[in-house]
């Protein structure tokens, strides 16, 4: 799963994006939590933001600098929406989740102060520099927004790593024409189809129900309803002829 | 650009919410909000934590039901973490993104109330239900949480995209609407449906035809269907008693 993967907010000032963020992570099954020097904690807004997600916050580690956050960490990937000077190494968030899943030891996504974001001295302890794609014109996000598009990136690579579920199981071909059949029989009969000049009826409308996928149990209401129209169509009486 | 995708939140109870929320959308390029009867609107909150997006907060539509939000909608799509009884047509946060912008008209992404979701009833309205991949043992995102995850696949579904295929044209939701109703009325005159026993028939119907994001000409032709049933209905006597 996603134990290996820790989140350490650095220098957090407002109580509530520490709560939203323990409840981003859980929600992604990620529950390793790490504040350096958070401005107020424990307290009750983080609390209140984490909702469901109060265990997280309860087993978060509190450390004073980022190098003893990172104890233990191999892959570092600091996120930051800034544009630095210095081009370090850059991954978007996708890429990052991916390199994380792919790595055997502990892995460290830090996210810097909701003001300044992480120094280039913090920046230093990092192997990559993690963008999210956003818009050029107001690109820093929230810091718990953030946590959730990584922690979700994390969770869809994980996901995307083990067999798909199981797909539905759809009507048959023969099903389908069968209902094909009806529809037509039915169509003509209400005088709706002209089988001397068909034009492209029947087509649209395979292509529309085609395009449904439909199952089995939806071809037999289909049918059913077909099945009706035809009953009331019986005890009437012939159509009468038309006049224009 | 993501003009054509709308963003709409129904009930939401907390501000904050609806401020993290506009600076979810603008930090990725979206600018359309519509509210559907929030609780406090507007509030010093939602501007706080809206940041620098107050200008989407100020300039988001406030409508008393969800049917005025929908309007000129054609592709509807409603997120919901909740496990259904009907299993609707669903789609991941990141196939939304991608249906959503192949898209030629307005897209909707509706989210539910905070602590219920979206009702079955609202669920109705959308061509499809979008689940964003969690945790199973925790899988109910914060509302500005969840618009952050779905704004972010649009981007990248944005960024990535190639304007290789052409855009459809699908009917809107009021034509859809109004065939929905056509077929419910035909039905219940064929003695098809018992509006004393609907069951969930028009349910799986209307799952069936969203499904299929029926186009404007394919609305015509099973209009005209059904007018040519009532029609046929028109001239034959009453229904005989039912005899079993």
């Amino acid at each position: 799963m996603l134990e290996h993967v820790r989140v350490i907010l650095v220098e957090p000032s407002h109580p509530g994006n520490i709560g939203a963020s323990a409840r981003a992570m859980k929600n992604m099954a990620l529950s390793s939590l790490v504040l350096v020097q958070p401005a107020q904690f424990p307290s009750a807004e983080a609390t209140a933001r984490a909702s469901g997600a109060d265990d997280v916050l309860m087993r978060a580690a509190i450390c004073t600098d980022l190098d003893t956050a990172l104890t233990g960490c191999g892959l570092v990937l600091g996120a930051s929406a800034r544009q630095r000077g210095v081009p370090w190494p850059r991954l978007d968030a996708r890429q990052a989740a991916a390199k994380a899943l792919a790595h055997a030891g502990t892995v460290a996504f830090v996210f810097g102060r909701e003001h300044s974001g992480l120094t280039n001295e913090e920046l230093d302890r990092c192997n990559y520099l993690v963008q999210i794609p956003a818009n050029p014109a107001y690109s820093s996000l929230n810091m718990a927004a953030a946590v959730q598009v990584i922690a979700y990136e994390l969770f869809m690579a994980l996901k995307q790593s083990r067999p798909d579920t199981p797909a539905e199981v759809l009507a048959t071909a023969e099903q389908r024409a069968r209902f094909y059949e009806h529809l037509e029989q039915t169509l003509i009969a209400l005088q709706f189809l002209d089988p001397a000049h068909p034009k492209h009826l029947m087509r649209r409308l395979r292509r529309l129900y085609n395009r449904a996928a439909l199952k089995e149990n939806e071809i037999n209401i289909l049918r059913g309803i077909l099945k009706s129209v035809e009953l009331a169509l019986m005890d009437r009486g012939p159509w009468p002829e038309k006049t224009q």
